[in-house]
C-alpha cells in the first residue's frame, strides 16, 4: 500500500495543525508504512551539557509515528496516542540534530502500532527507541 | 526513611540545574518516597483544542519522579532516565494545571523505579499514568 | 459502578474458558474496578533458586486485570491484551505465593487500562508492577 | 564484536540452567548482537482457539534476548530482566511455531536493551514485539 500523503503534504499539515512546534521538525522522507523525521535541535530542546532532553525525544517519536500513520490514512483522521514505551540508551551528541526512523508494525482499523528508532545525525548507534500505539477513531 | 531535601531545596535545585523549564513546575509536597508536582500549564504546553500535549505530560512525569529520587538521595546524584512507559487515558481539561503524584516503588543502589499518576487539577480520574526507571551512577 | 460478576462467577469462568491454567490462580476478592488474585506457586512457576519466573508474573498480571475487566462488563466480552509494560523490581521470596492487586484506571468503550502490583504473600514491598491495555471488541 | 557462545553452547546452557523449559525453545541462529529462537508450540502454550498465549510470547521474548546477551558476554553472567514492554499486534496462527528475531540495541556495562520481533513461522507480519532491559551484575 502506498502513502496517500507526500512530504510537502505532511509538512503543510504539521504547520497548519501544530503551530506550537513550527520549525521543530522536518519531514525528510515518507514511504509505505514508514517515515524519517528530523528534530531541528535548538536551545529549547537541550539540557545542561548540550544533550537533547527526554521530552524532546518523546516529542520526536510521537510526531514521527503520527505522521507515518497520517501518510497512510490521510489528513482527516484524528489519531490519538494511547501508549508509549521508550528506552533511553545513549547520550545524544551535543550540537547534532536527531533523526527518527519511524516504522508502522500494525495499521489496524482501530489501533496502529509503530516503532521509532532515534539517532544523533550521522551516527549508527541509536540514542533511544520507542514504541507507540495510536487509537484511530471510527469514521 | 525521611527525605533529605525539602520543597525549597528541590525548587532551588530545579531552578539552578534546569533553567530551560523555569516556571514550568511547582513542587507542592514532598515526603518519604513520594512527591507531588504541578505543571503550570501555559500556551506552549497546549495542543489544538486546549489540551495539554503528550510531551508536556511526559516531562511532568519525568521531572516528578526525578525529584522524588533526589529528595531521598540528595542533590549531588546524577540520575539518568533509562526507560518510560506511559498510558494516555483521558483528555486533560482545557485551562487546568496538571498535578502529578509520584511514588517511588524501588530505590536501589543502581536503579530506581517510580510511578507517576497525573490528574487535571481538581479531578479524581487520572489523565495519564507513567512508570519510569532511573539509573543511579556509582559514587 | 458495582461489579456484575462475583468471586465464584469469575472462578467458574476461568475454569471453563482457560483449562490450561486450572489451579494456578485463586480469585481472592473482587470490587468496583479492582480484584485481588493469588498465584498458587508450584514447581512449574519457578526458576533456579526458587524464585518465581518472569512469565509466571506476566501471566498473573494479565489474568488479574482481565478478571477485573470481566467483573465489570460481564463474561461474554472477548477482551484482548494489546499492550503490557512490566517492571521487575525485587526477587520474589522462595516458597511464597504471589498476590496481585489489580486496579482498573480506565474502562472505556474500546480500551481498558489496568495497573497490577504484585507482592510475595505477606510482604509489603512489591516484587513487580505492570500496566496492561485491553481492547474491548464492539458488541 | 563476535559472539563468544555458539548455538550448541547456548542450547547446552539452556538445558542445564532452565530444566523447567526443556524442549520449549530451539536456538536457530546466533550472530553479533542477535539471535533467532523458535518456540516449539505445544498444547501447554495455547489458549482456546489454538492461539499462542501471552505468557508464552513473553517467555519467548525474554529467553531470546537473554540468550543474545549471553552469546556476547558468556555463560557466567547472571543477567536479570528489569523491564519489558510488549505489544500484541496480531493473533498467532493456530498450529504454527513462533519465531523470535532478537537484536541487542545496547550492551552496556550495567544495562542491556534488546528488541524482540515475533512471527508465526513462515509469516512476514509480526504477531508481537517486545523491548526488554537486563541488568548485568558487576563482575
Amino acid at each position: 500500500m502506498q502513502p496517500v500523503m507526500d512530504v510537502p503534504a505532511l509538512e503543510a499539515f504539521l504547520d497548519a495543525e501544530f503551530p506550537q512546534v513550527k520549525g521543530d521538525f522536518t519531514v525528510e522522507e515518507v514511504g509505505p508504512m514508514r517515515a524519517r523525521i528530523r528534530l531541528n535541535v535548538r536551545e529549547e530542546h537541550l539540557r545542561p551539557g548540550g544533550t537533547v532532553s527526554g521530552p524532546s525525544m518523546f516529542a520526536l517519536a510521537d510526531v514521527s509515528i503520527y505522521l507515518a500513520v497520517l501518510a497512510m490514512i490521510g489528513p482527516k483522521a484524528l489519531a490519538v496516542t494511547t501508549n508509549c514505551a521508550i528506552d533511553f540508551m545513549r547520550k545524544p551528541e551535543a550540537g547534532k540534530d536527531l533523526i527518527c526512523e519511524a516504522k508502522l508494525l500494525k495499521l489496524g482499523r482501530v489501533l496502529a502500532v509503530g516503532d521509532a528508532m532515534m539517532f544523533s545525525d550521522g551516527k549508527a548507534e541509536p540514542v533511544a527507541r520507542a514504541s507507540l500505539t495510536y487509537s484511530i477513531p471510527p469514521k
